[in-house]
């Protein structure tokens, strides 16, 4: 029995709403030794106050040590084991670009490539192509027919686009054709069953008439398929945890993410002032919010401390709109670190801030990562946060009588 | 290989005393912001002076957001991981009450009902009949004869009552009877194997009897049975930690859940002073002493902060008692928190004070939730307890060469 077969038995319901607030690679690293980190350099008064009433805690995004992607972080913030559940690459970049992965497509990642006039790969990136000269390449594709499937394809960036083949009883256990080195030709695709052997042939159609079309093209004239992938089965918010479930995001990727855990995207929120509003325009239709807030990770990403100060600033003015509604139980967290000072997401413990009437305060008086050593969630791995969360909520039964 | 594994592997034998006095549902939380939790608010001078020489930590029932029963949270204490280890829930009854469930016994609650004349339930509970009125009705049903079975009927409390059918070979995947809702029959009792079938064969017959003798009663004039349930086969403290341990508990269901592991159930303590006399007593015919103390926890139940506080310096007041027995080791903390502010078991960490010559001493200076979070245990899940006494009792050989 794991943790989240027993969440699901002792779930209950009741009228609580509960907000969990992602500030995306929240988490950071001082610039200069002794220096504070950018949530420690961020004026915040409002979390602060909440961290002076509520439960500080260090989230161990996956396991230590280990850096996770945005679907692995997810997946941790979701409830889910990262190392369990795994969502495939094809499916992973056709849902960060708001492709909506139904249950009969195989999403495959795609590579514009460039080949020799003997079909070996000179350029296994056609050049980093630029998107303004890639995308309308992968517009061009769609032009492609193969009898029994739809196809999709749709341009990501530069030497990236997204594939998705749709037909009943397509299996995706198909090997990625990439060699992963140049001078050779890219591998043939092959089907490990036989409904993956269907998908194989249509991915040799696809190659074969795309090489057509490209042909004529000095950079991409060629492409590779890897993460052959379907959507995952992925536990409902709805099954594991009662909740009805909305997801409040801005970029496509994230909305993806929540969708597959059976959020409800709402709104096409822009800015985080979008995403507040829409909040509060939604919140007697859903118990959960999941809100999220990308900045703070773009900006880490940049390597830019400052402007990542200052989008936390942004995300601590907006808190005092998200109390007004009187969430029953609010976290304030993120799906890992993304400190400035190494411009990438980072293996570092997130800051976690919880707040709700029945949490056993602790003594932090400030919202930041050396503070949050001394907080009462203690380390805890992020697959914990939604018990945790629930558990406030009043929405879980004690275990055995 | 798991902890248990581990340590039944590497025990060893000494000389060494080790006392596990729990405070039931010890932890708490503050009834006003920035107040105190019942142990911080309690004068607890023999406790703070143990804190100082020794380590504290917060420990994890179970996971965390999971709120134990009593059975759960006993078993961790005593090692055995809760998600793994399940006491069913008619054992869990029959043992609360203090009968002693056998190899050959299964044990079933059951609820006294109020049937219509068409046999529909119209109460699942008989109106909450009061025990004074539903016991001697259970008693009553000790007249049932069914041969080859050895029947046990236990009154409990209002319209609750224990059965107990013993005979070899019995099984215990029998369905509840308790349809969950009223308008409509009780269940028939099903067998999912032979041996489970032969069970519900007799506890058809039992109803069939019991309904006659029943017949003319105003509101318990039928019967549902729920949670059928054979003893479990737990590892024992003898076996699994090397062990001869003692159980000293005023209530039932304590001894009964030490007896399940293998303790030795000492005396018919009523109080704490006789408990502490108890231990005293037996110091020298057992390894490990388990002392449970229960009414912190009925005070937290009642949500009285005042009452619970008392109780605690109730226990503060015997600690000397217990020192002066000289015990190698000596850990004092609960199965749960009980706050009274939520008059109920909950999921907070318990706190733990250990004390021993061989702890590395932290900077805590008194026994309290928040003086815990900087304990030297850290955060750490209940099943890890029983480890660490033996370590510090000297009973673990070293893991590989």
């Amino acid at each position: 029995m794991d943790i989240l077969d027993v969440v699901s038995e002792l779930k209950t319901k009741n009228d609580s709403k509960i907000v969990m607030l992602i500030a995306d690679g929240i988490g950071g690293l001082p610039i200069e030794p002794g220096g504070p980190t950018e949530l420690e350099a961020a004026k915040t008064p409002n979390l602060d106050r909440l961290a002076k009433l509520g439960v500080l805690g260090s989230m161990i995004p996956i396991k230590p040590g280990i850096t996770p992607g945005s679907g692995p972080g997810h997946l941790g913030l979701f409830g889910l084991d990262p190392l369990k559940y795994v969502i495939g690459r094809g499916v992973l970049e056709a849902t960060g670009i708001g492709f909506q992965v139904g249950p009969d497509d195989v999403a495959i990642r795609c590579n514009f490539v460039t080949l020799n006039a003997d079909g070996t790969i000179k350029d296994r990136r056609a050049g980093r192509i630029p998107t303004a000269e890639s995308a309308p390449l992968a517009v061009k594709l769609r032009q492609i027919k193969i009898p029994g499937v739809e196809i999709f394809v749709e341009p990501v960036q530069e030497h990236r686009f997204a594939v998705v083949f749709r037909a009943a009883g397509l299996g995706a256990r198909v090997n990625d054709t990439d060699p992963q080195k140049t001078g050779v030709k890219p591998l043939d695709p092959v089907g490990e069953d036989p409904a993956s052997q269907r998908t194989a042939d249509i991915a040799r159609q696809f190659v074969a008439q795309a090489e057509k079309l490209l042909a004529a093209e000095p950079k991409a004239n060629g492409l590779t398929m890897r993460g052959f992938s379907k959507k995952p089965a992925l536990p409902t918010y709805q099954e594991t945890y009662g909740l009805k479930a909305a997801a409040i995001a801005v970029y496509p990727m994230y909305k993806g993410l929540a969708s597959l855990v059976g959020m409800e995207i709402v709104g096409q929120p822009k800015t985080l002032e979008d995403e507040v509003a829409l909040l509060a325009r939604v919140w007697n239709d859903y118990d959960f919010f999941f809100v999220h807030f990308k900045y703070t990770d773009s900006r880490g990403e940049d390597g830019n401390f400052g402007e990542k100060v200052k989008m936390i600033e942004q995300l601590d003015a907006i808190v005092p709109r998200i109390e007004a509604l009187r969430p029953t139980v609010l976290v304030v967290t993120g799906d890992h670190s993304t400190p400035a000072a190494m411009a990438s997401h980072s293996w570092h413990p997130v800051p976690v801030l919880l707040s709700a009437r029945t949490v056993r305060p602790d003594a932090c008086q400030t919202f930041g990562e050396t503070e949050a050593l001394r907080g009462g969630l203690g380390q805890f791995e992020a697959v914990y946060l939604m018990p945790l969360l629930l558990a406030h909520a009043g929405r879980l039964a004690k275990f055995g009588a």
